[in-house]
């Protein structure tokens, strides 16, 4: 299964596109697409958009994993995170996509094991888990690393689970 | 000049189309697309950009008018309707359209000359405005035609006061 990890934001968008076989990830690919401060709101989120389908059409993953956001104080910055977003989510429907999201909590405790783990503890497990020999930068790449590693555990664990369904075997939690 | 206004929203994203002559407008058509809650985010997102690229496709409008967002309490929400925003302001600049964006308070200013004014005095304006028998429902139609307007009214301004220069006026004030 391929996948695109997707850390939204308007300044910087984080993406990586992993390869899962069983348990392991290979990277594919990973990268963020900048947008400059001095050009309208518009015009940026069109950049967004373009960028992502562009990543999209060129290693066509299967399934999207985006990190979920959360309230944040500053009024102003949360409605373009939201737009962001908005055309981010937009450009993977359109590409033909599954999008799944996950909080913040979720990523880490799927990378950590530990919800409350820090960004150092998260990037190392990202390097480790792909074998990288450098932490991918910047850290929005990072995240969206973390986030593609996230939806592979869990449809993991979804297919392992269905298999055991199939094979007329019960979860026992 | 034909003017697209937007009341962005991602249950209910209002719609106006409206054509400006000197001071006059017309209306040449006004909607809403609505997004059913028990579907996905999304498609929902997929659907409000499909629709709107519709309406843009279909009337060819040069200019559009969105309202400008600001902090609301529910935290899930904000960060929705800033999605539904951001593919709507994505529908426009795709669709080769100039973007301006309006506070609410500059809208009421612009309609009702007060911008305090309640919605009821905003929609008995549109419908003043436009020669029409009935207000536009629901209300974020009646919002996105009130936005047009607005548009209208200050890019007018604009215009005379370019004009006014280009006869080697200057403006008083």
């Amino acid at each position: 299964m391929r996948i695109l990890g997707i850390d939204p934001g308007y300044a910087i968008m984080g993406w990586s596109v992993l390869d899962m076989k069983g348990n392991r990830f290979r990277a594919v690919d990973y990268g963020s697409i900048t947008t400059d401060a001095g050009v309208e709101m518009p015009l940026r989120l069109q950049h967004l958009y373009s960028e992502l389908t562009a990543v999209i059409e060129q290693y066509r993953p299967e399934e999207a994993s985006i990190e979920e956001l959360f309230f944040n104080n500053n009024a102003k910055t949360v409605i373009h995170v939201g737009e962001a977003r908005g055309v981010a989510v937009l450009a993977c429907v359109n590409g033909g996509l599954d999008v799944y999201e996950y909080t913040p909590l979720q990523i880490k405790q799927a990378l950590v094991g530990y919800g409350r783990a820090d960004k150092k503890q998260v990037q190392a497990m990202v390097k480790t888990i792909l074998n990288l020999e450098q932490v991918p930068r910047p850290d929005d790449t990072a995240d969206a690393v973390a986030a593609a590693i996230c939806h592979g555990h869990s449809a993991g664990a979804a297919q392992r689970l269905e298999k055991l369904k199939k094979r007329g075997m019960k979860k026992i939690i």
